[in-house]
């Protein structure tokens, strides 16, 4: 077998975790990594709530030639929204306005547990399918180099000259990988998945200018098929997290999955965007985010009376900072991990219940409670006989805070302005 | 007729501007400044697109005795629009992560105004009727200081000793003021408008576990109510500013008002909100920004694509400081000029047209499209032979990216970490 | 005794907690809190390093009638160094680029100080010996009013008619204060002073056009005194905070007194300056830190080695704000405290020694060592095998830095611009 | 000849722009660019300040077989500090709490010219001199690109194998190269020079815990051989630029040179630092600034009695952003443009004289004056009878900032906290 790689400072490599799906681009890739550098592959593929059964994927690495003893399969539901997803929402993390990051927060968290897995098994390489054009190449790649310094990674799409579908459709029948009849032709857009969202991307989509076609969506309902009588949800939160549904208890994972099917339901959590990628240009996505998109305005809203202003401007000042971290794949950097230490320091009184209509695509926010509260009103009379307000101190307020446009306006009049 | 300021330090005034409605609080205000500051008073009334007659406040000026050369009626929409609307969504403002700010844009001009008539008439003085627990008090006073810094500031509801609403209906009476019926008892809730929105706030609002009752509401229809077809708009932008509604030129004042009955009849625009007040307190309040919540993801939508991530992430990084300037009445300061340079100069060539579906309180971007687009497959290859993007610079990119956070990981090896 | 306060909303005040220097002025506002409150008052006197003996204090407020039990005295000069100097070290604050904040961060204590007592003794006032024109009266009260809401505060100085020198000195001699000769006339300057500076303001500084004359400094000598040859100094570090001097470990206080003994000898720490009040207009002030001025660059100086890119970052981005708030008043709030524990997790490494050359006013950086540096050589070629930096690498992250510039250029080349 | 490129994907070039310094190593480089690309040369040799005569690299051009028509020189010291240095100045920007940005800041100007030359000559290339580690690569780069996308840019150091000290002496006298003696063996430090400063760094400097040895500085004498009397000196400012020295008017070049003088004679000027570079590793530089620092603190001292407190604090804030954009090279992008408009918007008054005293290293001031001071005594007293500060005002503005201090505090003793 040549080499079908265009560089030429390749390493060897003895051991390489991949992160493999078990669907055909990465089976090429385990082939490709086996034929091309003759190293021992290990497989890690794991649950993220992409909605896809995760043995199929054993089989087929078995019937690659990976041992049993390489194949590494995980359920990462609970530690993906509990550790990643839930910490990002604290924030109220949106990048350019509207996308909730669906993508990008997942990617530290398999490169993590590729890491993880490499020093386990002793392997000196990690392989990742994402292409030369994106953003998740980065994402990955920045984690596996902040966790483990001297790894060699290894990025067929940035490597190998398998440059068309005809030619990657002709390596996978040389190398007897199965081929299901759909994935011969090339896909009219590709799809990323896990419990947060689904984003797709590609052909259909490249005309900023072209309305999404309605078959590219697979998280929701259309907001016109949306049931025409509202739904009416309460969701609990204590220190800043999502706890309870309509008042039952539910583990992160599983909350997610109950908003998921809340939000599909409602037509909530479709986005069409150009979004600006790390690596330089513009692209065209479509996201479908229906249980992040219930989750954010209910975690303003709890907020909204358990936070303090300082707090609560503090937070948002430095929100698309912390937004653009994730997204360009600086999950594991210590800015990164600073921001989180001041955001986490101010949810310990997020604590309460929202309640929110969902609505043919909408989500509205009609009220909200806590034992924290800083609206109460009985906070603001103060006990010892103090007056908490005296409309009379809005006055000197106001003068004070006059006074240097004032001696601006002084000027402006000195000066003949 | 005795003193009913409790203050003691009032200076005397001569000749005082008074923002005028015609209303009854501000009638009662007119009075009181007559017969407690024995002073002349000129009447402001300005039509900013609140819906109202201007035709009556002049009758009702002139039966309280306001000389006609003292009377101040101007049509202030193109104005407002143009010069404090537009310039505000530019930036795509929003307070604490939804408030569209219609009640704060509109203070400076009312300001200003008031101050360019007391320059006019000769008047020592300027008052408004903005009660003493609220922003809006603030955001009149920063204004007058900061155009004439040696104005006299009559703010009634901080200085009168008209405790409540009975008191205020015998002053009334007792000087022949005109009471409509329904203004005898206290309204359930007190309402602001303008040509941007409608904000309602007070006594059936106060808990913010109770949703907004529906007869609060007066520029949408509910969501439920708006029609099962969505409406497809597409609204053209020149230098960041909307021009055109699907093809037809409009001056700002028309456009907006056409966006306001699209978003009225789609039952969008409806905000239920906890703030945080410049004052220091929290309050809830409900509002109605039927146009501006359509012209918001307009704005960003062609920003996505004329719009290079630099200055992008630039603006949003700055928009929480320039909204919270606007919200607490600092508009006419160097540090809000300052942020709006910035912004301005990033719009040069924010032109184009996006198109939008609307749809039960949903906007949802569909489809956008520039002369100026950034996009644009043909700008990504070069013309004299280069190639814009080879994906083998991923790879350096990401090393380089990378190389702190592998020396950091170097660290914590070497610290055994 | 009749009333000499102007305001008419004075409450009953049962027991107050004044801070109390011993000096004429703290003096006649106790005598002032007798007549004038009939209350009950508490003194409370702290030694915060600006080197005045404490046992005068108690043995005048005996004399003015207080009694033992009503009598506290503290040396705070630990505490305030390890819990308010040092954290805010860690942030390289300076506020308006080069004040060290050396009043401003000393209020707090004393703020919180007063109101430990106001809860063991029962007292339900507290009182500050600030003027109404300057920034302390604003951080005690803050402080004052974030620790214990409920609590009364008195400021004789915005209250009290005492209008001059004169009448001062007659309200001493009429309750026989005792009064020094030089306290008579009045001060051509006013002085603050605590174990990390010294300030001064007034008459004679101001008129920001004139320097500043010789005798108004009292805790360094000139430049030009200092001796002709240098002073070299190592500063040893533990996690952000300086704790031995010339390999000597001290203690916060004692190291940071032997800093200002250092700077004292050396000239250094002197900074004339025109700021920005809080409350609204310029003032004019000398400050002398000498310590303060040879750590600041010491740790800036560690932390360049110590802390990665991203981290330092930022903290410079976000120091003017930290500093804002300090300068303020808001030491005791959410956000000052989410952007100290974002600070406080960044200087986990900022561990080792920077040597400096003190001479005649200067502080000059000339070596730093750590055993967690970044910097180290080593660091940068990694294990196995792979190369940290391949210089080839630089054409692919400058490629993909300049896309976006690129795709610019085209556009402008395209609107034949 | 055979081709010492190491990459293979060099495109053909028919002319290339060359930075040429007359030096051995862009000599070398011109050689190099004639013999591998085969493409005519053009060279650019440009006055910034360095302290080089410029006629000596005209005939080595010559000598080398450049065309008369090919040789462009110029003096662009007026343009570089006009254009570049004093906009800089302006925003007060420090890279890393000290760096004054000398080298980041004459890049872009460079890199501007050559793409003017190329578009003049009709070249297709342009060619630098920085090497593979640094920032200057990127610097120019980032100008080459963003001002004609299509270019291709000649990285030598980067592509060539000539890989030590010796083998570019070989490639010299291989072809004819006249090598002066001390340019044979390896420089123990390398050296970048304009008018606003020069740098140093390599090998006698790559210990940071070793002190700069004296030889290595240039542009300034050392504090301890400054004189013992002080230099007073006036520096005038006019919207925010220095224009006057004493009272003589000077153009920006001539009075920055006069400021290097003055900064040289008093020792003034030379720094020390660990900086942390864009392409991702920590570096150790030495500096000299002599007229920029003494620039720096004059040009603060006169905002700091012209800017407004908003105006000031918000050029704080974006400062460290700015020049990091300016380190990293993005001269050239909208968002420095737009920064530069927030801060240019602020410079309208800036106008007045600053004292400084300079003495054995320390720059301090010791007064200033303005035209349009907003410190003015007069300025807060207001013409109609108001007087400008009541400080009853200060108990009003305490009490609101403090309203969600309280707020919070109650919540707190309601939790039993």
């Amino acid at each position: 077998m040549s080499d079908t790689r265009t560089g030429t400072d390749a390493k060897p490599v003895k051991k390489v975790v991949l992160a493999y799906s078990g669907g055909l681009d990465t089976s090429i890739i385990l082939k490709w990594l086996q034929t091309t550098y003759g190293c021992e592959v290990v497989t890690f593929t794991a649950d993220l709530g992409q909605g896809e059964e995760l043995e199929p994927a054993r089989r087929k690495a078995e019937l690659l030639g990976i041992k049993p003893e390489n194949i590494f399969i995980e359920d990462l539901r609970e530690e993906f929204v509990r550790d990643y997803v839930f910490p990002m929402f604290r924030a109220n993390a949106v990048y350019e306005g509207v996308y909730l990051l669906g993508t990008s927060i997942a990617r530290p968290l398999i490169a993590k547990k590729q890491i993880e897995i490499a020093e386990r098994v002793g392997a000196d390489a990690v392989c990742h399918g994402a292409t030369g054009k994106g953003n998740d190449q980065v994402r990955f790649e920045l984690g596996y180099y902040a966790l483990k310094p001297d790894v060699t990674v290894i990025a067929p799409w940035r490597e190998w000259d398998l440059k068309s579908r005809e030619q990657l459709i002709a390596f996978a029948e040389q190398h007897q990988i199965p081929i299901s009849k759909d994935k011969r032709g090339e896909s009219p857009f590709s799809v990323d998945a896990n419990l947060l969202h689904a984003s797709s991307e590609g052909k259909v989509l490249e005309d900023p200018a072209d309305e999404v076609p309605d078959y590219v969506f697979s998280r929701t309902i259309s907001p016109e098929e949306a049931p025409d009588t509202p739904t009416i949800v309460t969701i609990g939160f204590e220190k800043g997290d999502a706890v309870s549904i309509d008042g039952q208890a539910l583990s992160p994972a599983s909350l997610l999955a109950r908003l998921n099917q809340l939000g599909h339901d409602n037509g909530i959590g479709r986005l069409d965007l150009v979004e600006n990628r790390f690596v330089g240009m513009k692209s065209r996505g479509m996201y479908e985010t229906p249980g992040g998109t219930i989750l954010l305005p209910a975690h303003r809203a709890i907020e909204s009376i358990t936070l303090d202003r300082g707090a609560a401007h503090l937070k948002d000042q430095l929100m698309p900072q912390y937004a653009e971290l994730i997204y360009n794949g600086f999950w594991f950097s210590p800015e990164r991990e600073m921001l989180q230490a001041l955001i986490d320091k101010s949810q310990e009184h997020v604590t309460g219940a929202v309640r929110l209509k969902l609505y043919k695509g909408g989500v509205h926010v009609i009220g909200r409670t806590s034992p924290h509260s800083l609206y109460d009103q009985d906070l603001v009379t103060f006990e010892e006989g103090a007056v908490a307000y005296d409309h009379r101190d809005a006055a000197g307020f106001i003068k004070l805070n006059a006074l240097r446009l004032r001696t601006l306006a002084q000027r402006k009049k000195r000066d003949g302005a």
